[in-house]
C-alpha cells in the first residue's frame, strides 16, 4: 500500500518570476500584470511576482515596482518578490511586498557565477535585509540552488544542503525553499536529499522547487510528499523554458502539478480552467507555446 | 523508506507501430528502416516493428512486410507486430515474426469503434490466430486499451480490466498488456487497476503502456514497479503525439523512462546517446519536434 497522502498541498505560482526571468525577450509589464491578474483568480494561494534586484543584471524583470503598482491584489494571496539586498528590500517595502525571498545556492561555484559571493558571504548579507524585513513583519523564504546539482559542479552533497539550511534558519528566515535548479533529480534524489535536510529542519518548513527538464519534476514531487513536503513552486504552463533548448521544459508546471493531484484526492485551491486561462495570456505575450503537458492537452487556444 | 526496487526493468519500444501510426503522415519505408536499425543498436530487447492490419485502415503501417524484409536483425532483440486476425497472422509468419500481438479493449464502445467487435467477438477472433502462433512456437502479447478510461465512456472499472484479462488468459495468451491509452491516468489509478488485476494475473506477467499525455506517466510507472510490475512499453523521443494536439505528447518517451531509471540505480540495458540517436533519425522524417523530455534536453541536433 502507498503511504497516507495529505489532503491539501500549497502551491507557490513562480511563473512570473522564475519563469520570465528565464524568457529571452522582456514582456511588457501590462502583459505581466494582466498574467498576474489571472493567476490572481485562479486560487493560488501564493505569487512571487517580479524580482527587485538591478534591471541591468535581469532586464526582464526591470519592472518589479511599476508590476507591483499595476496589480490587483485578490484576497487570501500572498503577493512575494526576490530580493538581494537593502536597496532591493526598500524597493520591495515601498510596493507593500508581503513576503520577500533571499537566496543563495548549496554550490560555491553557482554562487560566485551567480551573485559574485561565496555561500557565506551571501549569507552574510541576508542578515540586515532579515532583520529590517522583521520589523516590517515580512515573512522571509531563502531558496537554496543546486540542491541536488549544480551546472558546474554536478552532483552536491545533501550534507552541505543541510548545512546551508541550518545556517539560514539560524539567521531566522520563515521558510527553506529547496531549487533543483537544473532538472536532473530522480524521486532517490529527493530521498537522499531530505535524509539530511531533515535533521534540521521539518519537511513541512521546506518548499521543494523542481524544474521538468527531463520530465521527472512530477514523480520527485510525488515523492516529497510522501516525505512529509506539502508546499512546492511551480509555473504556469512550464513557464520558463530554457532559451538555449526551445520546447525543453524549465519549470514543473502548476496544471501538471494540480491535475495530478486532483486526481490522487489531494487539494490545492488551484481552479484548472482559471490557470490554463493565465498561461494562454502569457503564451500569446511571449509568442511561443507553453511546454506543460496538461496545458498542452486542455487549452482550448492551443 | 520508498519500496524495495527491482534492479532489472525490460523496455518494449513501441514506437515504430503506436508511434507512427498515430502519425499523421506517412514515413517512407527506408526511414522506417533506418530507425528500427538504430533501435536495434540501442540495447532495447524488445521492438514492436509495424502492424499487419489492411493498409486501407492504417495506410501509415501498410508496408509491414517491407519493413520487416529490410531490416536488419540484432541478436538479442525480439521483433513483434500486431496482428488482428488469421490473414495478419499469415503475412507474420511470412516475414519471421517472432511475437505477435493482438488487441481489444476493455471498453465496448472502444471496440465497437476500433475494430467493429464487442470484446466478446474480438477474443473469439483470437482463438484460431492464437492457436495457429502457438503451432509457429510465436509468444502472443494481448493489449487491452482503455485499462483506466476510454476516450468514449469515460473512466473504466478496474473489475472490467480484470475480466478481459482472464478470458485473453483462459484462451492462452503469454503476456497482458495493459493500455492506458488516453494518458489521464494519476498514480492512485495504477493502484485500483492492479488491485483487481492482480487477482487474475501476477503483475510481472502484465507489461503496463502509458501515455504521457498529461505529464503523469513516469509518475505511474514508478508506481507500478512498486505494485511488481517489471515490463513497460515507451516510444523514442515520445513519438505518436496525437496529431490534433501538436506537441501534446503521446507514449511515455523512452529515454525519459531509462533515464529516471538509470538514476534510481535500475537497469534496462538500453544506452541512451544510442536511444537518443534513433529518435533523431525519426524526427527528421516525420519534420516535427519530438516532444520527450530527456530527447529535447539532451539530443545535440534538437
Amino acid at each position: 500500500m502507498p503511504p497516507a497522502v495529505p489532503s491539501r498541498i500549497r502551491i507557490t505560482e513562480v511563473g512570473p518570476r522564475d519563469g520570465l526571468q528565464n524568457e529571452r525577450q522582456t514582456v511588457p509589464t501590462a502583459d505581466k500584470i494582466a498574467f498576474i491578474n489571472a493567476l490572481s483568480l485562479s486560487g493560488v494561494p501564493e505569487i512571487e511576482v517580479s524580482s527587485f534586484v538591478s534591471a541591468r543584471q535581469v532586464p526582464q524583470l526591470g519592472d518589479a515596482s511599476e508590476v507591483f503598482a499595476g496589480l490587483t491584489r485578490a484576497r487570501g494571496v500572498v503577493y512575494s518578490a526576490l530580493v538581494p539586498n537593502l536597496k532591493g528590500l526598500e524597493g520591495a517595502l515601498a510596493c507593500r511586498v508581503e513576503k520577500i525571498a533571499v537566496f543563495t545556492a548549496a554550490s560555491e561555484t553557482f554562487n560566485r557565477r551567480n551573485i559574485n559571493a561565496t555561500i557565506a558571504e551571501s549569507i552574510d548579507r541576508f542578515a540586515p535585509v532579515l532583520s529590517r524585513a522583521k520589523a516590517h513583519a515580512i515573512a522571509v523564504r531563502a531558496y537554496i540552488s543546486c540542491a541536488v546539482a549544480c551546472p558546474y559542479e554536478g552532483p552536491i552533497q545533501p550534507s552541505a544542503v543541510a548545512d546551508v539550511a541550518q545556517r539560514l534558519l539560524d539567521l531566522g528566515v520563515d521558510e527553506i525553499d529547496l531549487g533543483e535548479t537544473i532538472g536532473v533529480a530522480a524521486p532517490t534524489d529527493i530521498d537522499r536529499l531530505y535524509e539530511a535536510v531533515s535533521a534540521v529542519v521539518e519537511p513541512s518548513r521546506t518548499t521543494l522547487h523542481l524544474h521538468d527538464t527531463r520530465g521527472t519534476a512530477l514523480a520527485c514531487l510525488l515523492r516529497a510528499i510522501e516525505i512529509g513536503v506539502t508546499s512546492f513552486d511551480a509555473s504556469s504552463g512550464g513557464l520558463g523554458g530554457c532559451p538555449f533548448a526551445p520546447g525543453a521544459s524549465g519549470n514543473l508546471a502548476t496544471e501538471d502539478v494540480v491535475y495530478c493531484l486532483n486526481r490522487m484526492g489531494m487539494e490545492t485551491g488551484i481552479d484548472l480552467r482559471r490557470i490554463i486561462g493565465a498561461g494562454e495570456i502569457i503564451q500569446r505575450a511571449i509568442g511561443r507555446p507553453l511546454p506543460g503537458r496538461v496545458f498542452r492537452a486542455e487549452s482550448p487556444n492551443r
